[in-house]
């Protein structure tokens, strides 16, 4: 938005975006319908109509001793609808591709029943999908439909702005560096990883109220997320270190220094992040409506990338720690 | 349509379809947006937006040693495709979600410049998508969304009605049949799995001539997709054993009582197979406009399920005959 054409988005930086970056390049116009293209939490068409995928695949996205087949359908859904609450919109309908291993070792109708319970718990139902077995790792792929009057994109951050994100985060993440460990996370990390809650309900409020004037689902870490932001908009965000909402149940499992690290890079934390002029978030209201703490975490300037306003007071452009997160190419 | 409450749709026989039908049991009601649910060819809503997922799994539905990269993508593109053409819909956009292997075995822009021809072929543009890497083999699935004002159900068949066939049938399923046998298809079998073309402009001049009153594309073999219109209508369909086009390129290679076969339980050729009143249909017009033919294949009767009329003037229900497609479970 803000004087940028809505079709024309620009991704942060990072390998597998490179090559999305490469899918979308500008040579392949859009038909008519199709109002914001790929680069963007989701499509966006004609009559307001919002679209996404995602794809969760067996020992890239979970290990199956970590789940229920029920969780792994709930917690496929929660990351399509995840997108959906990053664009504001409310979801109507889910389809999904299911490839399964023969043999029974996969209960697809439970897979089936979890993303059922997930959609139904925000208003989508399932509307269509695809069944194959697969001579491999179990793959759910979940397209999510829904709709909005007021898409919030990526680009209508500008200097000033502040940042702001809902909930806590690396818990998730902290989960799976438990069981990678070799241990079990406490239930509360395992919680997070396991039955997520995309943020609709906060996402539709803060676009009706306008208070949100960019937004994005925190799903690859604040720092990479907010560098979607940042490159859309053509802005230069600084995330405050001391001000980033580290889940406690991570810090209590890994300590703070570790725990902060899967804040900024860990991922499946679908909480949202998003940009507001100075003032215009009332935090309190917010967390009285909807249960979930705001917190400001940053504020955007002139220029690029993700900058990091650490505990001695330096600044400086956000690098990936040492900490490597499992599932990374 | 005719007289059905559309969002209440009736599958035909098998295991796969059992269970799907057991996911979109009537317990889950739709949202109002949802004009047709699950169990048609895809999805229709508000606006008449319809939307289809197909996913194409490597071994299951493809080997590598087959196709290049290139034709994986552009053949799971038509899959999905063609199931915007069952409906009678003007393609607009694609999500492509892949898992592909690590260390460059598969080159995933081939993949997804494969699906940008096969969807640009026909007005759809590459509007989002989601990668990931994959412990096992290559997956796909494409997310297809188009439009029409007139979508063709399953479910308008009546007594009476003619049951016809684009072009020709079992060619693909040839093809399979050559490389699972250890030799290597006709470059026409070939091409028709590796190559084929959704019926888009001949179903949106059916459905615009209001000539077809239902219609599906013939994915899994005309004797199933048949016995789905049959369900749907609550009708039965007889087949003319004589009249079903099959494919001379897989009579040439398979003879003629095994293409046969493949024809009517083969899968993939992605025609159309639709029903019409007697005498509406001018299949010297359509092939002279669309440069396809036009079989008439058999006849809507009261009753239900598939029969077959075959050349010994016997009429008895369609079995599966000895030939066992490689991808069924």
């Amino acid at each position: 938005m803000s004087g940028l054409d809505p079709r024309l988005v620009r991704l942060g930086p990072g390998a597998e975006f490179d090559l999305i970056r490469r899918f979308v390049s500008g040579e392949h116009p859009l038909p008519p319908e199709v109002l914001v293209g790929p680069g963007d939490d989701a499509a966006v068409l004609e009559g307001g109509w919002v679209l996404t995928v995602d794809v969760s695949v067996e020992d890239v996205h979970f290990r199956r001793a970590w789940l229920s087949d029920h969780e792994i359908g709930y917690r496929a859904a929660a990351g399509a609808l995840s997108d959906l609450a990053a664009m504001a919109a409310k979801p109507v309908g889910l389809l999904v591709s299911l490839a399964a291993p023969r043999g029974g070792r996969v209960d697809v109708e439970a897979v089936h029943a979890g993303v059922r319970e997930m959609g139904e718990s925000v208003g989508a139902s399932v509307i269509g999908g695809d069944l194959s077995r697969s001579p491999g790792p179990l793959m759910i792929d979940v397209a999510a439909i829904g709709r909005t009057e007021r898409p919030l994109l990526r680009g209508g951050a500008e200097p000033d702005d502040e940042v702001w994100v809902t909930g806590s985060l690396g818990a998730s993440a902290a989960a799976v560096h438990s069981w990678e460990s070799g241990g079990a996370p406490s239930s509360e990390l395992r919680e997070a990883f396991a039955r997520p809650r995309p943020r609709i309900a906060e996402a539709r409020a803060l676009a009706e109220a306008k208070v949100a004037r960019a937004m994005i689902d925190v799903s690859d870490g604040i720092a990479g997320d907010a560098g979607h932001v940042a490159a859309a908009s053509g802005v230069r965000i600084t995330l405050e270190a001391a001000a980033v909402p580290v889940a406690p149940a991570a810090v209590a499992a890994l300590g703070a220094e570790r725990a902060f690290e899967l804040a900024l890079h860990g991922g499946e934390d679908y909480e949202l992040c998003f940009v507001a002029r100075p003032g215009a978030v009332d935090a309190a209201a917010f967390e009285r409506d909807h249960g979930v703490p705001l917190t400001r975490v940053g504020w955007v300037s002139a220029g690029e990338g993700v900058w990091i306003h650490d505990w001695e007071g330096e600044t400086h452009p956000v690098v990936r720690g040492g900490f490597d997160h499992w599932r990374r190419e």
